[in-house]
Order: structure tokens, then C-alpha cells, then sequence
């Protein structure tokens, strides 16, 4: 007896996504199996209704009902400070902090070799692009604080530094509101390094 | 600016799966936005191929294209001895060791407070029923050794127990062909406590 034919196609789809190896996706293709077919159903209209709805802007790859996005057609924004984020997820963890009034510029990933993923990839080359074109004043890189958010942060350093404009790197420390005696030695390493004068 | 609906639907869908949190879930989502749509169209055609051609089979709910399943209808097969297992997996694993010859039974599941799956939620009614109607000599209990697995195992033997058939649980302990000193704590209890005269 092996695994039927349809199974193990539902099996090697889901395992190509992000984190879920062979087991994993095995365990999910046993749930949608065996779920009630309502299940499966909303699981499948709800991938065509998103991908049929959503596309990334133009301008910086943010999520948009088709075109330009809300933030890149705002003339209210300041068009000469780019915050770089990994994706559109972050875009909308930062808007809801409200302290931020610049454009985006979605990598749409993270440079992460395991996984192949390059700079031809991600979006690099059109950032730059946009940076030796646009007058931007400032790029705050926000990729994460993983490694692979780490190592993409590096890599733009090194394109974006000789082109002259000003980059900076959100600070990592300590989350405002805890306590040291529980950071993790990496965090408080950050900490430590990233320290400022009173 | 907020998360698009049909994004948000799909999140939600996702995040029904086991072990999929909103995090996983809103990854996955976005990893299935933007990939090429040939992938979003091939996962959605193969959960829809998997739903439509595997069924479980009405005996012992192993995977089936139609009625009851290879096992089941095999006239060599021992029908006295029974595996109980969770899953259709665990029957492909146990088949490929081709040591067992009797029949199976699937749970569909293993007991689970933590997402809701009492004794109701799997097939435990209807094996109690086999082996209260039918001529079973050995009930072999195969369910995982993880926590979920382990008290499936408790519960099956306290409700199989009074009805007199044997009821044995396969080995856990030092897998063949590994070292001693690298073997974790839990897994050596095991090997100790499972120990048998030479």
C-alpha cells in the first residue's frame, strides 16, 4: 500500500511553502482530508478570492487593490524618507504605530541562501533604482531582527552606502515595558552595543 | 491602512490547521500572495483532486479510492488481530515494515484537550463496536509516543480492557542501530522500564 497519487501532489504543493517540510505538510493535507469537504472548500475560494482581489503596488510592492497603493498616492507622505520592509505585513505593524510619514519599499522576502533566495530575488535592483532617480533623503532599513532580516540589512548597506544617501538601521534592544532579567543574551547584546549618550 | 479582507479570510482558514498559529498562517498566506499564480492554481486544483478522489474506507478508515479499503478486502489478511493507529500514515510506515499481516484501525486522530478532540471526536465508538461483535484475539495499540499519542493509549485501555480481549502497546525505547549516550532521557526511561529477560 503507498500513498494515493492526488494525495501526495496535495503533499508536495503545500511542502514548496516557507517553514513546512514533508511531516508537516503531510499533517495538513491528512486535516483538509479529513475535515468536513465545507473546509476544503473555503480553504480553496478563499486562495482564488485573494489572489484574484489582492496585487502588490507598483511603486513598492505594498498590498493594493490594483494599481498604486493607498500609501505611494497619498501626496500627504513624505516621498523623501523610504522605510525597506520585508513585506507588506510590516507595512501595516508600522502605519499602526503612526509615528512614521515616509513611503515604503516591500523587499517581498529576505535573503536567505537555505532557501535560495538571492538578491535577484528580492527587489533589490528597483530600489536602487529608484534611490539613484528619486531624491531620497533618508533609507531606514526595518528588515527583521532574524538572521536572515540581519543579513539582508548588510547587503543593503553595502549596494546603498556609495550611492551617498543617509541609511539608517531601526534600533534592537531591550521591548519597552520588560525586564532585563529576562532578555535573552542576544537582545541584550544589541543592547549593550547599541547604547546612546543622555 | 489595514489587512485586505480576502487576506484576512484566507489567514483565518489557514490558522484552522493544526499547529498553524495567525503568525504561520498570515506567512503562508502571504507566501501563496506572491508566488506565481501556477502556484496558487496547482494547490488549490490538488486539495480539490485529493477531496474527490480519496474517501476513507468504512471499515477501519484507512485511505480508499471508493468503499472499503485494500487492507480490509484482502482475503490473506489475519481480520483477528487489529492495529490501532492514528492515522493513515502510520499505516503506509507499518506496511512498508511488511511484519504485521492482520487488519487496522483508524483512529483519525489522537485525543487532544488542548484543540478539542475528546473521545467523540474519533472513531472510538465504532472500534469498540468491532470488538465487541466481532472475533478480534489481539487489539494492538501503534499510536504515538508523543503526549497526545500516549493518552489515546491510556484511554483506549481503559475502555478495552473490560471486554476481555488482549490488548498490548508496541515498544518504545532505544531506536535499533543508535547509541546509548546520545538517546534523550524520556526515550531511556522507556528502554529501562520496557526491559525483558534475555
Amino acid at each position: 500500500m503507498s500513498m494515493p497519487k492526488s494525495l501526495n501532489r496535495l503533499i508536495e504543493s503545500l511542502s514548496k511553502m516557507p517553514g513546512i517540510g514533508t511531516k508537516t505538510a503531510e499533517r495538513l493535507a491528512f486535516y483538509i482530508l479529513r475535515s468536513p469537504k465545507e473546509y476544503a472548500d473555503t480553504l480553496v475560494r478563499a486562495i482564488g478570492d485573494m489572489r484574484n482581489t489582492i496585487t502588490f503596488c507598483t511603486e513598492c510592492h505594498n498590498l493594493s487593490e490594483g494599481g498604486i497603493c493607498q500609501i505611494c498616492s497619498d501626496p500627504k507622505r513624505d516621498k523623501s524618507a523610504i522605510c525597506v520592509v520585508e513585506d507588506p505585513n510590516d507595512i501595516i505593524s508600522i502605519e499602526k504605530m503612526g509615528y512614521f510619514n515616509g513611503i515604503y519599499f516591500c523587499l517581498l522576502g529576505a535573503l536567505s541562501p537555505l532557501d535560495s533566495i538571492g538578491p535577484e530575488e528580492l527587489k533589490i535592483e528597483k530600489l536602487l533604482h529608484i534611490l539613484k532617480t528619486q531624491k531620497i533623503k533618508e533609507v531606514i532599513v526595518a528588515t527583521n531582527s532574524d538572521e536572515e532580516g540581519n543579513t539582508t540589512a548588510l547587503y543593503l548597506a553595502r549596494v546603498i552606502k556609495p550611492l551617498g544617501v543617509k541609511l539608517t538601521r531601526i534600533a534592537f534592544g531591550i521591548p519597552v515595558g520588560s525586564n532585563i532579567e529576562y532578555a535573552d543574551q542576544p537582545t541584550l547584546v544589541k543592547a549593550f552595543e547599541g547604547r546612546r549618550l543622555f
